[in-house]
């Protein structure tokens, strides 16, 4: 990926723009024979492709990505936080001040921050794609030669890739779009996406942030209150870590230990250095 | 890009793993003009570049690209909560405590999750890898297929891209890698990459967590620590912007401009939720 675009896109918002290619095979990550019944193997006839060869694939959401991306962060900062506070002030409504203040900054700097990213991708794009229109008319040779360059790292030979170079020339837009694609590796943003995208983002990190509160503005005795938020953001992680395994296709035990870890030494981390600092003080 | 590989790399790491390809063209985001002297254009003889076509580039290193990283949220997020806080406490010390608090949480949780989400997108490319090589031999009919596809989307004929296949099934392991990358859009991940960057990015982020922070370490009044810390920090913002903007390629001010506002945004909206509950509690 390019560099200038990776940074546009800030910090944690590369997804924002990145829409995945049409042809893009999603696969839930199980072994074939968990996925349904396979269809045995059978002669393909030339021309067509081989039944068993289809896959079996699901497609999720940009949705349901951006609500995993917030509800990801948003279960884990606020939570840890909200520990660490609580092992040094005796005030669960600090806590939850602290929390809710937060959800306000990370969701901000989430959303707004992806929105202003997502947009200068697209520019970032426009810009680069009138370049490129420029240089095939302009820089013709040139961009021939990188044509071949390309499939001379696949060990192509300039004689096999002619003809391929031959049909681009034919195809001014085609040959740019085979220019974006494989020599900058940028893929065209969706129109519209950063908004809604950002939004959905935002709006899960609130989500996911206020589980871990919820204690802190029910229970007066914030160590109570810090025995239940751990319990209830903890098995809040390991749903959450199962469903996105189930969804990524990474498998669901792994995921949702994984996403129980960070959560718990975040908030261990967070609630150690807090005791110690009100400890010195 | 894949969903899988996208969401595996949990949140806000997706760079962790991603090199940049070699034949990736940074420019500096600027004017030709404003690039230094340009070569005026001469007639290319057959078969050399064309000097005019020496692209101004320069590779920013990726230790840079991962501070950028953990700069630009530690400098933020840690930034908005001591404000918010500071709006609704009046002891300097709970700001403090809750500001190391976030650190700890916010640079675990992009460190660690960015390091587990590596080493899981590292094993996704391998067991990706893995597959294409088995179908490349097993189902060898339906993998050329693809590739004849693939050229399709670019209005390349079947028989234009016949000398391609065929060099490509001259040699299986550039097959392969021509499928990872063009089929899957997969770029190999390097390794032990993970660990570095994600120290970085948690070094980064606690460096840029700080820098708000020590207003309200060194002086005790909360009032005028908020206000010492709000000017500092967004000098900050707009210091860490104009350089990022620079090292990427957007245009410093816009950068320094947009990298203020996410953070004076964030830090304004935590600070009014705060206060606004503090009142009414």
């Amino acid at each position: 990926m390019n560099l200038r675009r990776k940074t546009l896109l800030e910090d944690k918002k590369p997804w924002l723009l990145d829409e995945p290619p049409e042809h893009a095979v999603y696969t839930t990550g199980m072994p074939d024979s968990a996925q349904g019944p396979v269809i045995s193997p059978a002669p393909s006839p030339e021309g067509s492709l081989d039944p068993s060869h289809i896959e079996k694939h699901f497609e999720s959401s940009e949705i349901v990505r951006d609500i995993i991306i917030g509800l990801s962060d948003g279960l884990t900062v606020p939570f840890a936080l909200a520990a660490g506070l609580s092992g040094a002030v005796s005030s669960s409504r600090i806590v939850v001040l602290a929390g809710l203040a937060e959800i306000a900054a990370g969701s901000i700097a989430m959303g707004l921050g992806g929105y202003l990213a997502a947009r200068g991708d697209a520019e970032h794009y426009v810009s680069e794609k009138k370049r490129e229109e420029r240089e095939i008319v302009e820089k013709t040779h040139d961009e021939e030669e990188e044509i071949l360059e390309i499939f001379q790292q696949y060990s192509v030979s300039r004689e096999s890739a002619a003809p391929v170079l031959e049909a681009l020339k034919q195809n001014p837009a085609a040959w740019v779009d085979f220019m974006m694609r494989f020599e900058l590796g940028l893929e065209e943003p969706a129109p519209n996406r950063a908004h809604r995208s950002a939004l959905t983002i935002a709006v899960s990190y609130i989500v996911g942030g206020l589980v871990p509160l919820f204690p802190y503005m029910l229970v007066a005795d914030n160590g109570f209150a810090l025995q239940l938020s751990v319990v209830i953001t903890l098995i809040a992680l390991a749903l959450f870590g199962a469903l996105k395994g189930r969804v990524v296709g990474t498998g669901w035990l792994r995921s949702a230990i994984q996403t129980m870890l960070i959560g718990g030494i975040a908030a261990a981390a967070a609630f150690l250095l807090a005791r110690l600092l009100e400890h010195n003080s």
